[in-house]
């Protein structure tokens, strides 16, 4: 133990002191804090310090690897299809994966897509599918692959010994004022990536309120920093910078946003929807080198719909059952005739993990009905007295909180109102950006 | 727990982005900490920060009032004598306080002297003066108070209730990277010192190889928030700036200190061990405000040792006892026939603790005869053969540690040689400061 704490102490203070870590370094500490023998206060000093002093792009790489390397690997190798996955850093009514999941699969490419719960104001993919009957998040190993294999999708829960390092890091860095770090938010995100088995990554990085990085400049920064961690572990990666200042699409809450992914599905989805679903599409077709297949041909032709259903089915759910609905539903007004200028992300995401779509803590219970609809967009006109949002909930003692969060949160002007674009601007990974020189 | 752990976070994130936090903010996160509310990770966390972003002057006397509240608080008030304590920051040889304390309790204040054990290269008084057949560090309240009454001093353990804030903090710094922080560094001594109810205080800050601060400024810096803190919580202090390049004295380890400290008191010691105990004798009656009575008269009288009989005796010791003597003695020749040049602090201690004199980690015993004696002074002249250094110990396969650490710890020049003056300045208090104007 002498000898342990000694060592732990000298890698704190050499990086409090503004020095770079050696790969030999990093790959000590991040295994011995994943065996117990680095203790809890040490790597939370460890996090400040790089919270304060940064890790460089190859520290970064190193700090990412090790924490690959502190679990399972997914082997995918094998599988008749290449393999691609997409990550969003998070929003307020994403519930992109749903429709593009099966659109890809639909394309040919096999969907790895392990995804995650929902806490504070942004929802989570698992908790949105699990409003289907029968559906199941969790898949054995042999499951995973035979459904790649068969219906060329799974959006399932990681498992448990996929970086182990990274998911002792992520809670502890939530108590200790140490999650605002690029490099430790960029490794915890690759680490999984990368662990997953995947072969190459679209990432949808967001920015706004409703985003962990509310600007433009950060998340460009976070973008590029997954993009050289990427390319410097091998992992085929490129980047959409997306908008997150108003709610994606209409309908925020769980079985509230697998019925809008059907209308996508559908062919009748809201635009805004539509179009980064078949934006992501593209990137993800582009890494897998899968030519002549165009995405949004696909989705009008219904084949991504049905590939919806047996993606479902092949996880237990039944895509035909009915969807649950809240039992109480209350409609907010338009104050004011004119057109509607700001819907702000974080406060509809407030109000809808206020109504039970989400939750504040790892063990709350989500309602699957609960949730906020948009019945407005920004840009759109509407009349005094019009709805504007409709809050479905089973708890109508909520209401009342909801609609706090809501203070504010809606401004109507007279003057022209100019939305942010949905896809702000693409960051393009290294070899991506080589392969389109010239174009 | 959740808004717990939520307005920790809140401290440590202002912290880290560099805001002064509060009066209000810092006793809630070191109340939260002593009541383990406040978890060791997210205090780990906040030291890292602040060692990083700083306290100001204000924020560091807050600290230390919180840690002082944190605990139980010595009523010394009503004692006959006006009080004054002696802190130094630790050095190799440093003996000062055996004979210092009962200088300063012969010339008439009232001394509680609350001190610690050895750690690393350098001793601690307790250690030392168990030596002593018989002497107990441990005192009750009531045997503390009777003691300052009867004899004037007491030398001993501080109580587990002082400062319980501290004790944490000290432990988990330690262990996490955060032990240079001049802040943290200076509450945690001003704490326990205000804690243990002297009136006034004076500070033997060290500096050089020895010391824990190497270089002059780190240490006047260190000087003057001690002060300064001193000043915020109404406790009268002044500092002395010592050299610590070279051991103090002739003897490092516990009976040999000892056995020096005896040798001051009979007006027989080192030089610069007998000017630094005078010099700081002169400091501690000027804060009570002792007039008329001169410490180098009361040594050479034989009343300061024979005020040390008695506080030994206070506390269940003999003074006329035999000290423990090692078992076994080694001579350390000098290479070359010159002035000694060099004699390293810090490679003293580390032998001495080696041979037995230390301990590295607390559980450890010491051995009472084991040490290093310096028969050399950095600028005294010696023949090549002639005896430099003699280790002793009771565990003779420790001389070869001992000699690795010696290497290179000595330099002998044909050239001149100007030795460090003992006291290389004085940093006066505030209060003390306005009183010399002009003198």
């Amino acid at each position: 133990m002498q000898h342990i704490a000694h060592t732990a102490v000298e890698v704190i203070r050499a990086k409090r002191d503004g020095h770079r870590l050696s790969e030999e370094q990093i790959s000590w500490v991040l295994g011995g804090y994943t065996r117990g023998e680095v203790a809890e206060e040490q790597m939370s000093a460890l996090a400040m310090a790089v919270l304060l002093r940064g890790l460089d792009e190859r520290e970064t790489a190193d700090w990412t690897r090790a924490m690959v390397d502190s679990g399972e690997v997914v082997d995918l190798t094998g599988l008749e299809r290449p393999t691609v996955d997409k990550h969003s850093t998070g929003g307020v009514g994403d519930k992109i994966t749903l429709a593009l999941t099966p659109l890809v699969a639909a394309c040919g490419a096999a969907v790895p897509q392990l995804s995650g719960r929902g806490l504070g104001h942004t929802g989570g993919t698992l908790d949105k599918l699990e409003s289907l009957p029968g559906w199941r998040a969790r898949l054995s190993a042999a499951e995973l692959r035979r459904n790649l294999d068969e219906v060329g999708a799974v959006v399932c829960a990681a498992s448990e010994r996929i970086a182990p390092a990274d998911r002792k890091l992520y809670a502890l860095r939530d108590v200790t004022g140490t999650v605002e770090s690029i490099p430790l938010i960029a490794s915890s995100i690759m680490s999984k990536k990368k662990a997953e088995g995947t072969g190459s990554l679209v990432l949808d990085v967001k920015c706004g309120s409703g985003a962990f990085m509310k600007e433009r400049g950060e998340a460009a920064l976070l973008a590029d920093t997954l993009i050289s961690i990427g390319t410097a572990t091998g992992l085929r990666t490129s980047a959409l910078l997306t908008s997150m200042s108003t709610p994606l699409g209409e309908n925020v809450g769980n079985a509230l946003e697998v019925a809008e992914a059907v209308r996508v599905l559908r062919g009748q989805g809201p635009p805004d929807v539509t179009e980064l679903t078949i934006a992501l599409a593209r990137e993800m077709i582009d890494h897998c080198g899968l030519t002549g297949v165009d995405p949004e041909e696909v989705l009008s032709s219904g084949r991504a719909h049905s590939r919806w259903k047996d993606i479902v089915r092949a996880q237990g759910g039944d895509p035909d059952a009915e969807l649950p609905e809240a039992a109480h539903v209350r409609t907010v007004p338009a104050p004011a005739t004119g057109r509607l200028a700001v819907l702000d992300a974080y406060a509809v995401g407030v109000a809808a993990s206020r109504l039970g779509a989400g939750r504040t803590r790892k063990e709350d219970e989500v309602q699957h009905g609960a949730g906020v609809r948009c019945l407005v967009k920004p840009g759109e006109r509407v009349e005094s007295g019009q709805p504007l949002l409709e809050l479905h909930t089973d708890t109508p003692e909520s209401f009342e909180h909801a609609l706090a969060a809501l203070e504010g949160a809606h401004e109507i002007t007279d003057g022209p109102v100019e939305p942010d674009p949905v896809v702000l601007e693409r960051r393009p990974g290294a070899r991506h950006d080589d392969a389109r020189n010239g174009s």
